[in-house]
């Protein structure tokens, strides 16, 4: 094993990712040492007990002294205050990244607290589970999964190459884009989706007619993949609506319109047309088969043809 | 192994339904002897080669001639010629199904043509993959799986138990209700979930400034479960959604109520709104865990923790 890239790093926040983040960095050896911290007692107290890392700090101020990488792993709308608490603790020459879902509005809340000394480069792995808290995470979570940077353009680029190969040594495919950019393409591919599951969702509790107890028994049908989804963490996903709004609501106000010509071919006895739109729609899940970024198995592998 | 519910079963139509019940029946020893034909003679190429059924026939007639069951196993909108065609040729006694996804609309168009000395009891076993064809098929798909049954109200009650009894076999869990009320339900547990799937994997394919490869290549938060339910077989959805005309629209019609009042907590920035709504539904992924109609793996296990 060649010597670790960070003598030190701290982790912001003890969930999912960072969990994920922490026992694929020490597993990799890509880290000496990696500390944390948490705002919720509770979560630190399992973190400890469970080992996740190497040592456990009671404050945000406490667990950055002296890393050599600081990865914010809080909600979005919490980066601004955990910025201004750490921004007087940071070592020199420190790189601070995060794992926020949105990219712009996290740059906006929390370049302005950093000293010129510190070295910001946002990160946004694509990867997680319905699954929230310290004892969700694993060490192969980022495998084979896209982590999307985007740095400054006056970057440093030892700096940065260091932190991508950091991401690859925990098996992720690193690419770079602006901020922007990023956060147009997830309102598509994972913004607008989680908001539409979270939707259909609440449709179906909501109905009085169709009760509860029939729509779970009878889920298998489809809604239950919407479930899955709509089972994400309430908070990161307010936060990630709040703090993408432009993106979500232009792609949202697209799929409100193609969802009524659907509806309208539906009311008007169109076959055709609805055929032909549900032909289009397979190709691309064969292009996602194709990229390697998903299971051919039927149902996800869920059921085991023999 | 008891003896054969049924001396000989047709199966019309040879995709991925058929092709498990036959499997599935022929393991369990529902049945002494499975044939089945198609309209396409690739499929009843492709069925007679790898020995899906005892024997394949050319045409409807000949396949149901003799048979104790028949069940219908093509699309909803293909159903009334089917049973048109058929039907003077159907034993008398014969228990005739179908597995259509929609029951009120199959019921209107097959009823009319048949016999009074043919018994139909109307199923849709909630089972099935985003793949299709002969070869999708296989003996498992129904465990532990619902099939529900829409038998007109003076079903003779041996009939009746002999069919529960032979989806049982294949480890179904079979339930009785009426046609508009599984078609209100189905409405809410799938034929909304498959439309709105379709339409946004729809708005991804259109996008120009996002382009196809980015929306493929970041699929995994949260979109490419969109595409495996967009993925289904396009003839068959077709036919539901024209035959499930009055349900899809009213339930669509609460879902896009629901979606603007969510748009407009977005745009407001009314965060406790969203978060309320959001943890409301993580309950509902709780019940569908619970009635045992889904895996808690994370990502349906398709990601592996240690």
């Amino acid at each position: 094993m060649s010597a670790p890239l960070y003598n030190r790093v701290a982790l912001i926040g003890l969930g999912l990712i960072a969990g994920s983040i922490a026992l694929a960095a020490k597993r990799r050896g890509l880290a000496q040492t990696v500390v944390g911290t948490a705002r919720s007692a509770a979560t630190r107290e399992t973190a400890a007990r469970i080992g996740l890392v190497d040592k456990v700090f009671e404050t945000a101020a406490e667990a950055v002294a002296d890393a050599d990488l600081v990865i914010l792993c809080v909600p979005v709308g919490a980066m601004a205050s955990v910025a201004e608490d750490i921004a007087p603790h940071l070592k020199s020459g420190a790189v601070l990244s995060d794992v926020g879902s949105v990219k712009a509005a996290v740059i906006e809340a929390v370049a302005p607290h950093l000293p010129d000394n510190v070295v910001f480069i946002p990160a946004h792995p694509l990867a997680g589970t319905e699954h929230s808290g310290p004892e969700a995470g694993f060490a192969t979570l980022y495998e084979n999964r896209y982590c999307l940077l985007t740095p400054p353009e006056d970057t440093d680029a030892e700096d940065l190459s260091r932190y991508i190969a950091f991401w690859q040594g925990m098996g992720a495919k690193v690419e770079t884009m602006d901020a922007e950019h990023h956060d147009r393409v997830l309102a598509v591919t994972s913004h607008v989706p989680h908001i539409i599951a979270y939707t259909m969702v609440g449709v179906a509790d909501d109905l009085r007619r169709v009760t509860n107890s029939e729509v779970i028994k009878y889920s298998a049908a489809g809604f239950r993949d919407f479930t899955r989804i709509a089972a994400s963490d309430p908070t990161m996903w307010r936060d990630v609506f709040l703090n993408n709004e432009t993106a979500t609501l232009e792609i949202l106000g697209r799929f409100t319109e193609e969802l009524f010509a659907l509806q309208r071919a539906i009311r008007k006895g169109d076959g055709d047309h609805l055929h032909d739109y549900f032909t289009r729609t397979r190709a691309i899940r064969r292009g996602i088969l194709d990229a390697g970024q998903d299971t051919d198995a039927p149902d996800f592998g869920r059921i085991k043809p023999e």
